[in-house]
């Protein structure tokens, strides 16, 4: 039996057939182009069920399941976009339109971080944990919270809002309408934004030799700069390194996850990150030196976390 | 079939027998004495648990289990004190230590936190819920998370600790060890830290008044003098229900539970407390206007939470 995962973004609607040992037999993807309408994007996921089931010479029988990973707040109950911005939806029944294109049986629906986070627990680098949370450092702070296999979300399914946790209380805006959230601090944004404020404040930095090389200003940036021992730059990794310590140590305190995974674009920065966080993370930590800790590790399987997930929603 | 409670504090070990509805039939309570040492400590508890089922006429075989909630780092799995100061244990495996003193073949045990948010779970403000989360607004500001009917508190089972979230990054100092810590701003100990540098502030503040008539400061002071129309006062309380709500927020953004139950001396306030505290969770909440949101609402159990909830680990 072959599972289906489809990875539904704001620009492109991904999809892949994996098997029972959670490995990607094959991919596909189209525009999203959500301008065109909800039922053009639910043709479009049961248009890639059809062409991978085709291609691979299988039957709907074949197909255990359809998983989508969806951006927004979705009601995985009811199979429902609540709403997402970039797909310009709100209220839509997607599951259910996506039946009348496809006999695959079962289809089901989660938050993309959510599904990220049971892509990297059943098939990356939370395998075999007992509980696990991902957190993902790109144009926001993203997080998931596996449960034995299973997402956990809340009563209504809108949990893992990681990235909305208050670190800063009136501090830094967000554009969720509080002040001082994670997302605000630790995202690839908010380091660029820092970078930036940093290369204003000292004409001399390093950042600006990083800027010519590399064209922007982007998430690697100060890491770069801070490893050919420029000061203004250490600082703004140090900052960085901080908060993203503070917000892991709360989720830790609360919650213990055997794996805490770390994922996007930041995360690639290796041990220029994890030494100086775990570092900050022993010194914080509620409960020391009793029973087993927390591992931080780096997620496994990029952008395939989504595929991979939603294929064992 | 019956259960006992165990609530094992610095100063007093209380035990009640509890039916299948979670009645409680009767209670009893010693000296805890933890200076006395540890064995000590397990022979109380065995020795109540006998007089509760001989004052009942029961049998050990009418008991189905007993359980223990004490305070500390404990680990349920291995029945195991590892760290509590206020007992000055380390590392006591209370459990095989009392079963040596009683036939009950089932003991568990847990933080007393975890155990009262399964009190209120089982039998009070969170009866019926899929998930809740209890937050006690006490000395510190304890935690536990409830799902399905049982506690989760991570795979090493020392989570929960809601209390040293820090809300407010390089914040006021926390016990802990970390700076900004939720307990910092929330619990009734720093509400009176904040209550007495008020009336340092303003010698002209009712508070001065409420302090007369009370003989002290305490965790009501604040909402008295408010009530009464004191500017200072007020804006304590502002300053309270602002972090209180932040936590509060914050949690519900991760975990969406069913019901949020608010226990300790602070939860007592009532409306005074309740009202500007759900209108500013109203504001600052992550996904609004869609689907179910969590419930605040006052602990009902009291003391008995711990009671309740440790005959049910």
């Amino acid at each position: 039996m072959y599972g289906i995962g489809i990875d539904l973004g704001g620009t492109k609607t991904a999809a892949a057939l994996i098997d029972e040992e959670n490995r990607i037999v094959s991919k596909l993807s189209v525009p999203t182009e959500p301008e065109k309408g909800n039922d053009h994007v639910a043709d479009n996921i049961a248009g890639l069920a059809e062409k991978l089931c085709v291609d691979a010479g299988l039957t709907y029988r074949d197909v255990k399941q359809m998983g989508i990973a969806a951006p927004g707040a979705i009601n995985g109950e009811t199979g429902t976009i609540m709403r997402a911005h970039n797909l310009m939806m709100e209220d839509f029944h997607i599951v259910d339109r996506i039946r009348l294109g496809t006999k695959i049986k079962v289809i089901k629906i989660d938050n993309d971080a959510n599904v990220a986070a049971l892509g990297e627990a059943v098939a990356g680098a939370a395998r075999g944990t007992a509980c696990s949370v991902m957190i993902t450092l790109g144009t926001g702070v993203g997080g998931g919270f596996v449960i034995d296999g299973k997402v956990f979300s809340g009563f209504n399914h809108i949990g893992g809002e990681f990235g909305h946790m208050v670190l800063h209380h009136n501090g830094r805006p967000c554009n969720c309408g509080r002040k001082g959230c994670w997302e605000a601090y630790s995202s690839a944004t908010a380091l660029i934004a820092r970078t930036k404020e940093a290369m204003e404040r000292d004409p001399s930095s390093e950042l600006h030799n990083v800027y010519k090389e590399l064209g922007k200003v982007s998430g690697k940036s100060a890491f770069i700069a801070a490893r050919r021992g420029d000061k203004t730059a250490a600082e703004v990794v140090d900052e960085y390194v901080s908060y993203l310590a503070c917000g892991i140590v709360n989720v830790i305190n609360m919650l213990q996850p055997e794996v805490l995974c770390l994922g996007g674009g930041i995360s690639n920065e290796g041990a220029g990150l994890m030494i100086p966080l775990q570092k900050k993370i022993d010194e914080e930590i509620f409960v020391r030196g009793i029973g087993r800790s927390t591992e931080i590790r780096i997620a496994q399987l990029g952008n395939d976390a989504g595929l991979i997930g939603a294929a064992n929603l």
